[in-house]
């Protein structure tokens, strides 16, 4: 494993120059999370399809449980348990509009992971960056567990534990454990662990940020120890069910109702029952779930003893356990939203559940429909200092002060532009098929073939897989 | 799959029209064995390990259930459940002997098959064409289940059921069912079913052929009915046992003594034992087996309620049923032995059984030592019309008849070059590594880690394969 180790202390190094302003050392989150040996032990797999544009490239990489779709290049990398999704990526001749420029795609966007060292990541949609439109791509970096990447190439940075950045173009930052960021552009910042920012230029700005108490208990990285508290001991208490269904070739189909989409490497429990046009991705966990019609749940998604009306948005690493869903209702990125047979939650319809949000319950909790609901919520004194109804949030103009969080600009845009791209995310997710028309990936991911890879099992190349280069 | 059913007409008018002169038509052939949805249900695969050079180039190609190592290219072809092992292919600097001259390879060797269509075949070993040496070339030629392509170039060629070419160089030739030819160069020949021919030169020539009715009943193909006869039924009764290996990524590994390799894609059924050194490949089926120091099963090999002493090689396609077997005795490509619980079968140490021997018993039958048996025996006086002792053969100058068979030139010559290409197999696959010298494929196979690759699921282009590249 010569080569591979030279390989990791290589990223490291790089990515700690980038980093050398705040002092900041990201070996021991790559050395304390995946042990070199790990990474010899899982295959690697890419999906082929008829509806997207396909090329594979690897180089000098590891790429152990990861995952690859679309158009992919990856170089001098470690990706392990990743999920690489270039199935948003835009196509040549596509339109992006960009503060009402049009600005025409002359080649296919790919995704390209360079010098870098992504765990248990998400890598998905497509770059928003008008500078860069083709490439999406992420270089001299590192991200821990449960991290998401959407559609925000980074350059020199560090993603911690079950950070997410979005929308983001990121230069030489550090983002904390849990911390979320859809800022636009951003460099050479570090984001502290539990801080929830949302910002549209001059348009509106949310802020919010997590104790360091709750942060101990759910989520926190200490060096020697690794990631720790109850998020990550609700995930790995759920892992070995993910075995068999990466340990098996072909697995029987399960059948789903017309227009619906379940990966063969979902997790699907009984008495979960899928409705129509619903998408449940690879890695999505489902026990007891009710998933009303054109609801979905991505990666890393976990919906336990639930039930989604219908159209419901669960992003990327949202968990909801003994909850019940109204329509159109959106739980974001790494939200987790634990209710208990004895003290259930409910959702009312079209609420908005931010990225990164806690609830967790000791009494029955009843959210009102149309709020938008954040922070670390116990009881209904809890959620009425984090939830605003979007009526009143609307109104405003200026700032809004509600206990940890401050909000400045204009209200209504924060709201809209969050509806706009919930509809938005339906509308992709296919959950509108009407039978012909509005296809999205619940209907074109039905017919997918997996592909494994693995790497040198001996020697000096061991645990580096050949080079490669797939293309239509 | 209208691309793929436009690449299959495309081989059989391409192999047509090279075998005009014999009005050949391979359509047949293709269609009544292999229907076109079959091609969609079985994914490719290939090893990759530290000890053989990689190189896997894959272009317009459907490769259905196929394992490839080493170096192989196949473009415009269909490969059905075939074995393309490039593990014995020559390396850059090695230096070849041909007649007396040194041939020195300034590049490695590669398998490549162009224009094809290949059914549950075996390619392996390495070019003996001094005029061709660093390309294995498969080039419009069809073959069909269990023929075997054995260090044997094709152009033009079709090959019949369970037929073999053994190092010899072939152009436009037609290779009839069962028939076996080891003849150094042919070209626009046609080979009758069930001929065994063994030519060098003028060195020796030995030629046996089996009545029609013979091969009626064990191996025939008839137009609309596909390949019948007993030796189809055998392994057709025993595929499913093969389902389990293909359908599970990591099967946990069946422990093996010191130097064996046993390939996690070879059924072991009860009661097997397997000694040291020895080599058991992919798709070889071992039941009640007792594998002896040393001994070998290759692809498609079966041994069932049979004792192996040791030091034994089983050819491509060999079967051994309620058989003992004594040291290094020798049973050639599809040689088919069997004996039954009542009427066992003995095959004294080192003798000979020719590739394409059919022994299948009603009573008891021991074969003395240092012979040589080719031919259809079903008891002792079949035996004595189809055997000789070295001792007797190696006294002959000239020819020797004896029943169907016909022997020319020098047959002292004809026992060492088998005895010398044993020695060679069980050298090769390390039948007598001692622990730390004399490796071969029994020690460097243990680690391999194997690629499952698959074709597009839907659309124009289902059942083809993306374009790939794999380099080291």
């Amino acid at each position: 494993m010569k080569q591979l180790e030279m390989l990791i202390d290589r990223v490291i190094s790089r990515v700690n120059i980038n980093l050398r302003e705040f002092n900041f050392d990201v070996k021991p989150y790559i050395r304390d999370t995946v042990p070199t040996d790990q990474l010899i032990k899982f295959y690697a797999f890419y999906g082929i399809t008829s509806h997207h544009p396909i090329y594979f490239h690897f180089r000098h990489s590891n790429m152990a449980g990861t995952y690859f779709l679309g158009k992919c290049m990856v170089d001098n990398s470690v990706l392990y348990k990743s999920d690489v999704r270039g199935d948003e990526l835009k196509e040549q001749g596509d339109v992006l509009h960009y503060e009402g420029m049009e600005i025409p795609l002359n080649k296919d966007q790919e995704i390209r992971v360079r010098d870098s060292f992504l765990i248990k990541t998400l890598v998905h949609c497509y770059p928003h960056d008008p500078e860069n439109l083709d490439l999406f791509l992420i270089k001299r970096s590192v991200s821990t567990p449960y991290a998401n990447i959407h559609g925000s190439p980074l350059d020199g940075c560090f993603l911690g534990p079950f950070s997410t950045v979005d929308l983001t173009t990121l230069h030489d930052c550090v983002i904390g454990t849990y911390a979320y960021v859809q800022a636009g552009e951003l460099s050479h910042k570090q984001i502290e662990p539990g801080q929830i920012w949302v910002r549209n230029g001059n348009v509106f700005d949310f802020s919010f940020r997590f104790s360091k108490e709750v942060l101990d208990k759910y989520i926190s990285f200490e060096a020697g120890k690794g990631v720790q508290g109850i998020l990550m001991d609700f995930v790995e208490e759920r892992e070995t069910d993910f075995e068999r269904l990466f340990d098996t070739v072909h697995l029987e189909a399960v059948p789903v109702p017309v227009g619906a989409s379940l990966s063969r490497y979902a997790v699907l429990k009984p008495k979960s029952k899928i409705g129509e046009n619903v998408l449940v991705a690879q890695r999505a966990y489902l026990k007891n779930a009710w998933m009303g019609k054109g609801a979905n749940a991505q990666e890393n998604c976990y919906i336990i003893h639930s039930r989604l009306e219908g159209y419901n948005v669960m992003a990327h690493g949202a968990k909801v356990i003994h909850a019940k869903l109204g329509k159109k209702t959106f739980a974001g990125f790494n939200a987790f939203l634990r209710g208990k047979l004895e003290a259930p939650l409910s959702i009312g319809k079209e609420s908005i559940i931010m990225p990164h949000t806690i609830i967790d319950l000791d009494e029955p909790l009843d959210i009102p429909p149309a709020h938008l609901v954040w922070g670390y919520i116990r009881n209904q004194d809890d959620l009425e200092k984090h939830s605003v109804s979007f009526e009143k949030l609307s109104e405003i103009e200026g700032e809004f002060v509600l206990g940890n969080m401050r909000f400045r600009g204009n209200g209504r845009q924060f709201v809209e532009s969050f509806q706009n791209r919930i509809e938005h995310i339906l509308t992709d997710n296919g959950a509108y098929f009407d039978g012909e028309e509005k296809r999205g990936h619940a209907q074109k991911g039905q017919n997918i073939s997996f592909n494994i890879i693995q790497p040198y099992p001996r020697g000096e190349l061991e645990g580096l897989y050949p080079a490669m280069d797939i293309n239509p």
